[in-house]
């Protein structure tokens, strides 16, 4: 079985970007705001946006389960209040749960948690619990910067966080470490926010004792950790320098990083130098990059293609396929 | 002959440390703010400075000449005001010059520039010039992020830096795109800002026509392009999907890789999928990782191990080594 542990519903129907279109529109001029209700959105419609999208390449690149969430870029936690982002993300997070309901054996849901700008974490707790016990969601998104590209949250280290990792942990779901879009002109969202933001949350977890108060904490880095691997060497460097534990040691049972890195050479290293037992599948199809390479002819991000075409063994790359993804996501029951 | 195109003089005596820490103190107490004049450096104290370290690990690994800057993390132009940082980055430049003076045959000199948040671009230029006219300088280090992990200047792309630029073409030097510390907590200096401002300029200059402005503009972007190598893929294919020029097409003569990598599969990588033409030799010892690797029994900064290990021919590693080093300095004498 394989397991792709990073979608996004990046292809939902327009009403949906219709809704967020008057609820931004609403901030400025209320009568504008849309009720959740207003939402309306058919099971044939979503079906549409699926057939001949994920659906259709997880059947033609063989892969058969997607963990999935609402669209990254999309979740916009800068824009406007606490209550903004929550109304949207269960606007987002109900429609996930409605993929789930249609195709059970191909989906299965993260949730996008309600965070906003200078708000605690823990008001998230209360979304994140719906969705894992009322909608059977098995993970969360956790933005480190809801400011989008501001940076003005405490590190992912701070105690800030420690009420919704308490809910994590009783919950026994991971978090994707996920920014969103940048409403910083420096920062282009998906080639370098994103890549940024993975880079920074593991040097936090290289420089702390958070999973010495967190145990079972487990956070997945995305975009093949960032820039970690291709510097893993200055990784090692830096936790040795600093007295840290050893990389291998640290990532253990906490840190994971996905396999969306859309080139061969990229994910050979990947797997050359991070343990293997740290690794997901994920290709974050239909997503950042949505071309065909016109040196493989294959799409850049069938990053099954690049795990195949590696030299690991069998049961290595069923690890990755498979393995990883379930004891990472607990919640995810054998199928 | 052996060109390391990125060294910063981090072992400066300590005297310059006590002149800013004075001048740190005189932001507050402005009775404490030191003389230019009152910092007295003996050239017997610079050459110890030098002789166990830089000097000693040219000699141990075998290179010759290092193109030589203050050191990066302690340019700090968000501390203090436009004045703070011209006063601080004359000591420092001129403190290089002396280095150069003392050893013409082992370092050549590039200036920290006087930024300031806030304050254009423009306002560097006389520093650089005469940096590169009196002192014999040829190239410049360029925070992108004067703030200090804020990001609150514009993209390196717009128009805002374009005085500067124009002072780096009529010059002929290019700039080594370097932020310097943090002031941001969720950034680890050497281990997220400096990798995330590498990848965060490259998507700039993806995204932008800036060298049709300035076809002799050149940037080094340092620590082997931050994230970029290993995201080859992901980069190939954000071109493509946004209608931009390839990458090597858009690198060709105006952005370069330092091969600041601290290990045997990152170099391997970055010399698979970058064009060699792009690749510039540097260590950034003694910088951000100072360790023995327990591994392979040597310095993980001892970068020229690797391109040695690497497969290129001899003629591809000459260019790493000392080609490429002429072509994006011009000022450097043929010795």
């Amino acid at each position: 079985m394989i397991i792709d542990c990073h979608g996004h519903y990046t292809t939902a129907p327009g009403e949906l970007q219709k809704f967020r279109d008057a609820q931004i529109a609403g901030l400025k001029d209320p009568a504008q705001t849309p009720s959740r209700e207003s939402l309306t959105i058919s099971d044939d419609q979503i079906r549409d946006s699926l057939e001949k999208a994920q659906l259709k390449l997880q059947r033609e690149r063989g892969t058969d389960l997607t963990i999935f969430s609402p669209r990254a870029s999309a979740m916009a936690h800068h824009i406007g209040s606490e209550l903004t982002s929550l109304e949207w993300s269960r606007v987002c997070n109900d429609l996930i749960e409605r993929v789930c309901g249609l195709y059970p054996d191909n989906f299965v849901g993260v949730c996008q948690l309600p965070q906003s700008p200078g708000v605690p974490p823990a008001n998230s707790a209360v979304e994140l619990e719906r969705c894992v016990r009322d909608l059977g969601f098995i993970g969360c998104n956790l933005n480190p910067d809801p400011s989008g590209g501001h940076w003005t949250s405490p590190p992912l280290t701070d105690r800030h966080w420690y009420p919704l990792y308490e809910k994590m942990v009783e919950l026994d779901v991971p978090a994707m470490v996920h920014v969103s879009s940048s409403c910083n002109p420096n920062f282009h969202a998906t080639g370098a926010h994103y890549l940024n933001a993975d880079t920074t949350a593991f040097m936090q977890f290289l420089t702390s004792d958070l999973f010495k108060d967190f145990p079972t904490l487990r956070f997945i880095i995305p975009h093949g950790g960032g820039a970690v691997p291709f510097h893993w060497g200055r990784y090692r460097g830096l936790a040795q320098d600093l007295k840290r534990p050893p990389l291998e040691e640290m990532m253990k049972n906490n840190v994971f990083f996905d396999t969306c890195v859309y080139h061969q050479p990229g994910i050979d290293l990947l797997l050359k130098v991070v343990p293997l037992d740290n690794v997901l599948f994920g290709s974050e199809m239909v997503g950042a990059v949505r071309g065909i390479d016109p040196r493989s002819g294959h799409y850049y991000d069938d990053t099954k293609r690049y795990i195949e075409g590696s030299s690991l063994s069998a049961d290595d790359k069923r690890k990755i396929f498979e393995g990883n993804a379930r004891r990472v996501f607990p919640r995810l029951k054998s199928t």
